[in-house]
């Protein structure tokens, strides 16, 4: 293992009715709230009265913002925070998914500041303070109600960037399984995808002597690859939408990682196509995984490859070289996704080889290498992005 | 799953050389520290010297209490809570393993308050604040680094007690597998029983839905069993140092019963031992669990015993029945722990049949009924604790 530092604040409320708490969280942070929220769905659902019911028992002065986008845009976030500013917000209760509560972090983040956001997500500036943030889930996928991160696409100049700071961190986060009863099919379906990708990219490092580590994110594969589709036949499982909802925030807590940095590559070359196209993230990654994997895999790095094989798909390595093992694995992954609706080829999102040099461009402009268990060049990215535009393999 | 709720603000800060945190983290809660520590050994080893080195680096103004035992003693918190109100102390700097930590945790939450402690102990009175804890760990085995969680004996009426508070984390554990490296022979071995105990203790439970959970237990026992040996034979081996501390902590800081309540029986009748006869814990434990295992295990609980058998024991169960495969990993689980040279028989401590009924009697002091796998009365605990005074089915 290498060193590492583990230090995750977030008050982490689970389960069944527990929307409850937030009656008891919210006094603890202040009395005027900014509901934010997406593109209206928990109107529809009922989850909406139910959180205005709650604010309405202890008396918050309650402001909203809504109309945050999947894909969080840069505008959208500079716009909540003027709202923070002029009604001198104190906590931010962000309902949504990881685009909300992404949102919700930088809005956070500017809201007591006179920088600029873009400067901070960029890291030109440093964060020192942000508004306190609670979170209600209801869809789980991104894991964001447990970690710092957030992403946010600014479309002026096309750049879609991460970043974190210790200060945004969620407060608390809630996390009921029946608020993510009415996520549709494909928003399911990316869920399912978005959480074993995050597991992935962790899962792909050089790192020795992390056999808990590798033991809990082959849990983690194991048990969406048992739940995912009987979620997608039954829908208002509890079961099934608590176990998605719980790996989410494990895939990306920062403890199955202990010890280890994962490679990401395959989120870099993503978030280089949603800054030009905007399409759904883990759509993106879908397709893109499957080909960063055989694009990357060598005879000096099959072990991961085969180990994955074995322990998650259930490979027979007998008889069959590691780079066998290693390629079946990575077809029954593809397949899995496949399996459950996910896209397989960029051409499903409209997208040719008349934007791939922009694409391949943005992903080395930070540096010219990226990726960590196994460097990247532009031009490896031009070759993943071309796997990319047919259905590979399968 | 249960609805529960995660909560750990600890910063765990892990690795080689990371002694070097002390400069950065004491200075944030004060100047004025009590450094906690046991029997000495840290002044033999050198980390009293290095500790001390950091500590005038930052000019922290050091206070010393030392002298902290195995099982510690309410009149020891009682003393060091009296040179906390005359010192003024303002951070505790707890140097050891689990009882120097869970001393400190009964020491912060007394220091600042005329209530008794005992009284906070034993839930008469309520904590409201405690004195900031940072902690150095120099025995890998409890994980109380990492949670709030203490036990203490009051010897004048022989009760060790459970407690723990919301106020009692510390700010920040020290884990450098380096100051492990001169922990006894003995010490080690009870480390692995500890470490494996703790995850026994929640990995028998009813609660449906736990395939992660599962699934990260297992690896951790796993990688005990891979690892223990190994260490007894290479003390000073950074790797497996390095994957007892990490998973001390993983047992022992809630992520892996997010959602269950585990069974604790045995540590109840263990606490019960000791409050009489100031043996090791883990002696009393690896002595107890395969006696509790035996005695609990039925046709309808065979379930998780099986599981045990499988996944982490390697036993085939082809051609066996349930409770066979069953009673072939509690053998294997009493085996193991043997031949790292674990107590099997409560006789090693001199203990016999003329203390078991005021033993037993401990073991049912607040409740009739104790466990949650399975509910056990007084009378479960003497034959528990009969079975324990031989050496049975090795």
């Amino acid at each position: 293992m290498d060193n590492f530092t583990f230090h995750n604040p977030v008050k982490l409320i689970f389960g069944r009715g527990k929307l409850e708490a937030l009656t008891e969280e919210i006094p603890k942070y202040g009395n005027k709230v900014l509901l934010l929220y997406g593109g209206g769905s928990i109107k529809c659902n009922g989850i909406y009265d139910r959180i205005i019911e709650k604010l309405n028992e202890i008396n918050s002065e309650v402001f909203e913002f809504t109309g945050i986008e999947a894909n969080p845009k840069l505008s959208t976030v500079r716009q909540a925070i003027d709202v923070c500013k002029r009604e001198q917000i104190e906590l931010l209760l962000a309902v949504g998914g990881g685009s909300v509560i992404d949102a919700a972090k930088a809005i956070a983040a500017g809201a007591n500041t006179e920088t600029d956001i873009w400067d901070i997500i960029t890291k030109k500036e440093k964060v020192t303070e942000a508004l306190p943030i609670g979170t209600v889930v209801t869809i789980a996928s991104a894991g964001s109600e447990m970690n710092a991160s957030s992403v946010i696409t600014n479309w002026e100049t096309k750049e879609k960037k991460g970043w974190a700071s210790p200060y945004t961190y969620p407060k608390f986060s809630v996390l009921d399984p029946v608020l993510t009863y009415s996520v549709p099919h494909e928003q399911t379906v990316f869920g399912i995808v978005d959480v074993m990708a995050h597991v992935l990219e962790n899962y792909f490092h050089h790192t020795s002597n992390t056999p808990v580590q590798d033991g809990l994110c082959e849990a983690i594969l194991r048990e969406m690859i048992e739940a995912g589709p009987r979620l997608l036949e039954n829908p208002k499982s509890y079961e099934l939408r608590e176990s998605v909802m719980l790996n989410a925030v494990l895939a990306r807590n920062g403890m199955l990682n202990m010890g280890y940095k994962g490679d990401w590559a395959t989120h870099e070359i993503e978030h280089a196509i949603s800054a030009v196209h905007d399409i759904p993230h883990a759509g993106g990654i879908a397709i893109l995984f499957p080909n960063w994997m055989r694009h990357v895999v060598d005879k000096n790095n099959t072990g991961r490859f085969k180990q994955l094989a074995v322990r998650v798909f259930d490979i027979d390595p007998e008889g069959k070289s590691d780079r066998e093992v290693s390629l079946e694995g990575i077809a029954q992954l593809q397949e899995f996704w496949k399996g459950l609706g996910a896209p397989v080829s960029l051409k499903e999102y409209e997208i040719d080889e008349s934007t791939l040099d922009e694409i391949a461009d943005k992903t080395v402009s930070k540096s010219p290498e990226f990726g960590r268990f196994k460097r990247l060049t532009r031009h490896d990215s031009m070759n993943i992005l071309r796997e990319s535009l047919q259905e590979v393999g399968v």
